[in-house]
């Protein structure tokens, strides 16, 4: 049994997801993080770094925290969605780093400035808007001649599509990156995707 | 031997860092990105992301991106600085995360907004100078009770370093934050730091 820390956000999801399609069963403890519940002693105790998503897997007595090493430990624990010939292996590393360090924060930082700072600053939103559209093109031209973003479905599709798929909450579209879009659509198809998108 | 792209960046130095470690031959060639140098043809055949750091590794023939994708790929290489056991290793992995989540991110916001925008914006520095305290005051905690961020020197470590070793450059002090001070003054002393540091 798996003890999962979440809330209602893409990192979160990330990690929902994966655990619905590994069919692994779990405990959600919702951290309302609107209400600073990821400040408790208790939770900084699972990561001292004071954010969801976090697990504890009764089977190992192992805490893990970051989104990225969920996934990964995951992973290895059920022998899904990270292939093991290095090459594929590493392909599938590149692109949830490539999630972790710039998918997450900078979409992160467009919904800061566009929909939950006090004032708007139109440097920051552009700033931000502009390297969501740059990412969006990255993946795209991945997603060129495939249909996820490494040669099968992976964690790297998992840790991406919740960031994705704000794209109406952020205010932008996906027409102009029509493989993106066809991969949203594929993906939010999946029931495992669906399921652990409704979590908590 | 491998084939290093960087820059004089923390990105970059997390490769060059590890390389020195590992004491793996290999070529810089130096992707110099005040000249956009990262968006030729070449160069993004290599990373289609267009930063650096980058490497291709002659022996196997794969090309890696992503910092934290390269220090997994050369710990796994050599067998160094990414222990084996399952829960040691998952904690190198958890703090390598997070330095590429936040980290690396919120610190280059910083350096963005206090040193590189056209415009001094208040709210921004404000926004991001928080953020890398409290990311020092994690790190600190962390440290508390140890020599390393995980329990030996790891690629957690040399992630983690480039980035706190710029806060001079930040405009900020480690005076605040003992133990990550002691760490800072601990890692570069070490010979393949200061030799990794300097590349290119």
């Amino acid at each position: 049994m798996i003890d999962l820390y979440t809330f209602t956000t893409p990192n979160g999801r990330k990690a929902s997801v994966m655990l619905e399609e590994v069919e692994l069963p779990y405990n959600i403890h919702k951290i309302d993080i609107t209400k600073n519940e990821q400040f408790t002693p208790e939770f900084l105790a699972i990561n001292p770094n004071s954010k969801i998503p976090a697990i504890i897997d009764q089977d190992t007595g192992m805490t893990i925290f970051e989104s990225g090493a969920i996934l990964i430990y995951l992973a290895e624990k059920t022998g899904k969605f990270l292939p093991t010939d290095q090459k594929s292996r590493f392909e599938v590393i590149e692109w949830l780093m490539f999630q972790m360090a710039s998918v997450g924060p900078m979409l992160g930082q467009l919904n800061h400035f566009k929909k939950f700072a006090p004032e708007q600053i139109p440097y920051a939103i552009e700033r931000y808007q502009k390297e969501t559209l740059r990412i969006y093109s990255v993946l795209d031209k991945q997603l060129s001649d495939k249909e996820f973003i490494c040669n099968e479905y992976s964690i790297a599709d998992m840790a991406t599509f919740p960031w994705i798929a704000i794209y109406e909450f952020q205010g932008l579209t996906l027409d102009n990156h029509p493989n993106l879009k066809r991969w949203v659509e594929t993906v939010q198809q999946r029931p495992a995707v669906q399921r652990g998108m409704a979590v908590p």
